[in-house]
C-alpha cells in the first residue's frame, strides 16, 4: 500500500483539509459530526486500492505537466485545464462513486463550489499544475462524505 | 417517438421551467445565452431515446406509487424519497451524462442545490410523489447544460 | 433487510444457480475455488443495500408488466425486452460495478453469454416477463465474480 | 482534431483491424453488414472530442511506461498491466459509452474475449507496453458497434 498522506503533503495537500471539505458537506445533516471522525474517515478512503490507483495516476500527470514531459496536445490541454478534457473529472469520480450514487452528486456539487482546499488547488494557489489534483481531492470528500452519509442512516435504524 | 413536454406538463412540469434551470446554470459562462435557446436545447433533449426511456419509467414509478399499486418495501422507499435509494439519481444521471462528464458534475449540483422547478418538485408543491421526477428534470437541464457548454467551445475555436 | 433470496426463489431463481455462474466466470482464475464458497459471496452481496432496492424496483416493474400494470408504451417496451431500451442493463450495472471496474466488464461478458440461469431466464424459460430480472441476476453474478477476483488478489500478496 | 489513425497506425493499430472487430461483433444482428460501413463508422468515431482525450491520454502513459519515465509504484503496475488497476478499462469504458449502455456491454465482452487486434496488444505482440492500448482499441469497437446497432434500430423503424 502506497503512503498517499505523504504524496498529497508534497503536493501542499492534507488530510484535514480534506477532513474539513467532508465535514462542511455533512454538517447540516449530521450537527454533532466532529472534524476528527471526518479526518479518520478520510484516512481509511486514501487506503483503498480504487483510490490509491487513481491519485497515483492523476498525480503522475500533473507532475510530468509541470516538468514538460507531456506530448503535445495533451500537455496544453492539461496545462489550460481545458473544462472539456473530462479524465480529470473521470480520475475524482471513480474516487467518488465508491460509496455509491451520493458519492456522484456530492463529487458535482464540489466540482462547481470548489470549497476549502479544492478552491485553492483550481486557482493553483499551491503548484504549478493541478488539472488532476483538485478532482482527486474532491473525489476523497465526495466519497468521505457518502461514507457518513451511509453511516448515519445505519445507525438510525 | 413519445411526446415528453405533453407528458411532462401532465405533471405539472413545463418545458419552460427547465429551459429557465439551464439559463442559470449556463449564464455565467455565456452572456449572451436567451431563454428561447436554451428552450430549443431542452426541447430537443426530450427528443433522444435514452432520454425518452429514462422519462417514461420514472414517471411510471412515481404513478404507480400515488395509485398504491407498487410492492412493499419499494412503495415505502419511494413514498419517502428515502435518500439511499439511488435509483431515481441513477436514472437522472442516465440523462444528464448523455453530453459527457460536464453532465454528471451539473446534475450532482443541481441535486444538491434544486433551482427553480427541481426546488418545487422537491417539496412536492406540485403531485403527491416527484421521487423520480425532480431528478429527470434535473438530468435533462444537466444535459442541455452541458450541451450548451460544448456547443461555446466549438465556436469559440 | 429484504429476504431477496425468497423474492428471487419466487421468480425461479435460486442462489446456487447464481454461484454457479460466478464459479464459470472465476474458476480459470482460481482453480480451488469451490461452489460453496461463491455461495457465500453471492449470499452476502445480496444483503448490501443498492443491490437491494435495484432487485426490488426491477422485479417489481417485470411484475407489474406481467399485471398489466403498466401504461403505454412503456408496457411494449418491457414486454419486448426492446434491446435499447438500456434502463435494466443500468440496473444491473449499478450491482455489478459496486466491487469496481472488474464486475462492469464480466457484466458485459454475461451480457452476450448469457451463461447458465441467466440464458433461461432470456429465453423466458421461467415466468412471462424477465426483462429486469435476467440483468439483476447477472449483475449479481458480476458483482460476486468480482469481489473473488479482489480477494484473491489480496490473498497472493 | 488531433489525426488519431496516425497515431494509432505509429502504435501498429490499423483502423481496418478496429472495423473487423465491429464487423465481428455486429454481423450476427445484421448479415448485409459491410467492412467498409464499419470503417466508416470507426472513421467517425475517433473524431470526437472525448475519444481523441481519452486516447491522447492513455496512449501517453503506455509510452511514457515504455520509455521509464513514469514513477514508481505506477510504473509497475502499469508495466505489469495489473488486473485491479482499473483506469485503463476506465478510459476504455469512456469511448465504449458514447453511444449508450450497449457500448458498455459490448466493451465487457471485448475485455474477455480479446478479439482480433485486440488480443494481439493483449499479448503484447505489438509495442513493448499496451496496457492502455488495447482498451482503448476495444473501447472504439465497442462504441463502434453500439452505433451500428443504434442505426439497425432507427432504420428497422
Amino acid at each position: 500500500m502506497v503512503d498517499l498522506a505523504a504524496l498529497l503533503t508534497k503536493r501542499g495537500v492534507y488530510l484535514h483539509e480534506i477532513a474539513e471539505v467532508v465535514h462542511q458537506l455533512q454538517k447540516p445533516f449530521s450537527p454533532h459530526l466532529t472534524l476528527e471522525s471526518c479526518l479518520e474517515v478520510v484516512e481509511g478512503i486514501i487506503k483503498k486500492r480504487e483510490v490509491q490507483y487513481n491519485v497515483l495516476t492523476g498525480l503522475a500527470l500533473d507532475i510530468l505537466a509541470e516538468e514538460n514531459k507531456l506530448p503535445d496536445p495533451l500537455f496544453q490541454v492539461i496545462l489550460k485545464d481545458e473544462p472539456l478534457y473530462g479524465v480529470d473529472e473521470v480520475l475524482g469520480l471513480g474516487i467518488a462513486n465508491i460509496y455509491g450514487t451520493i458519492g456522484t452528486t456530492s463529487f458535482g456539487y464540489l466540482d462547481k463550489e470548489k470549497l476549502g482546499i479544492i478552491g485553492k488547488l483550481n486557482n493553483n494557489a499551491i503548484n504549478k499544475i493541478n488539472t488532476f489534483l483538485d478532482d482527486l481531492v474532491a473525489g476523497i470528500a465526495a466519497a468521505g462524505s457518502a461514507k457518513i452519509a451511509h453511516n448515519i442512516k445505519e445507525t438510525d435504524k
